[in-house]
């Protein structure tokens, strides 16, 4: 199924636009799931029954499972695994490398993993995405502008009259051929996001910052969403995973899910 | 030991500024290694053996091992314990992303598998390479300009002047606080490497694309080096991993860095 097809219908199932980043951390995990064997896998799959009706999608972000060395394969396999098939998958690497070896980064994140969908940086060009759109019914989301204070260092450059993110927009629209690219752009960013909205049509664009990071929802759900209310997905991870912290922590992160959920729907009328 | 330090004793020594960088594909493996356990495996230990004492350092492009799914992991630290103690090991994945996932990319690298060195893009800013420089021993290669096609969409915009790439060169010149900072420049533009080289000072640069990315060697080296000769690093992968396909692969390998290195030595005199 096309990632296009596979987002639109979570989104209308779950009325959802919400996406939880499962970037766990072994040393913020509540108690109740320290005396299992894998602590890190049993408080994602905790999480994810607690959310799976309620998201659009989860995203996973490699770093945290690198993190755990010899385990993070199997903790991320495990945590795969436990998420219904007709919720969204995104693995968030920002890879990017010469051709060949972004083939190899494009299999082991489509193929091997299963990954819905993943983010990838652009700064090595288009031979470097390349690899990922050609899995033409996986979706490939570029790094344009993000959310952290280092998006001031480069993506604002100005490259003759026009800043260097919206470069890369520009040229994520002219490689997406297959309509499976989306992009990256920080809630911290809300009226940028509202110009590369008018930018790119009805391309997906991949939120994150709505939580910690201080992104404000009114403002930045509004600049996102198509006419119609979809194709916005805004990550939340800190907010959600460590929303409580007792035996109740499971509970505390859908209530967290349901608020950002509802804070989202009310700024939209989902198409 | 400060990586400079470490890099600086192992060109020395063997009297070398070539990396082999491991980037082994299952499907390109020589026969005599086949009926192995684990291939990939097997075949890095015969190439570091017959390699270790005429190399400066060993690259892993971590997209390779990550291709290998559950095997991935295991093969990647067999093949780092394989490499001699002296020998610079750089992890190149080039990583980055927001603050508290860089330093979740930065341990697994530097603490778990114990790399000197790694490879950073810099799309994402300060923030996102400062948790890897923060390992003040460690070795944190910036992509400025690097060897692919895709090199020119991006890298050489135009910014008030500038072109991008040294926008990042001055940028790491700046964060270069601890001296641990180090540029990728690849060999297919030997004329922006002089340039960066005379910017940079005695700043090491890695150098990929010498082999089958069909770079100059005797424009890039004389562009590249300090004026003792040295903090080059030149890598070549297919080159130096394929250069025989029989049993006597290993030493095909051999001699293909020794003609790599003795090319190199020419256009130098090592500090």
């Amino acid at each position: 199924m096309h990632i296009l097809e596979k987002l639109d219908a979570i989104t209308k199932k779950n009325k959802s636009l919400v996406c939880v980043g499962l970037d766990t951390v072994a040393a913020r995990l509540p108690s109740p799931v320290l005396s299992s064997d894998n602590p890190v896998l049993a408080f994602n799959r905790r999480i994810i029954e607690a959310t799976a009706d309620i998201v659009q999608a989860y995203k996973l972000n490699l770093a945290f499972y690198e993190a755990l060395g010899r385990f993070g394969y199997d903790t991320l396999r495990g945590t795969l695994k436990a998420i219904p098939g007709n919720v969204v998958v995104i693995g968030d690497g920002k890879r990017g490398d010469i051709g060949n070896t972004s083939v190899m980064y494009a299999r082991a994140l489509f193929e091997d993993l299963g990954f819905d969908a993943a983010t990838v940086s652009p700064y090595m060009g288009f031979d470097s995405v390349k690899p990922f759109i050609d899995f033409s019914e996986k979706g490939v989301f570029v790094l344009a502008l993000t959310s952290n204070p280092g998006s001031r260092d480069f993506q604002y450059l100005e490259t003759g009259g026009t800043p260097l993110y919206r470069r890369v927009v520009e040229a994520v629209v002219r490689w997406n051929t297959d309509g499976n690219c989306g992009l990256v752009v920080g809630a911290t960013h809300p009226d940028e996001l509202a110009e590369v909205r008018a930018a790119v049509g009805d391309m997906p664009i991949l939120v994150p910052g709505l939580g910690v990071q201080g992104g404000n929802v009114e403002r930045t759900v509004e600049a996102a969403v198509t006419p119609s209310g979809m194709r916005a997905v805004f990550n939340a991870s800190r907010a959600v995973l460590y929303a409580g912290s007792g035996s109740d922590f499971a509970e505390c992160a859908r209530r967290a899910v349901e608020e950002l959920r509802d804070a989202v729907n009310t700024r939209i009328r989902p198409g």
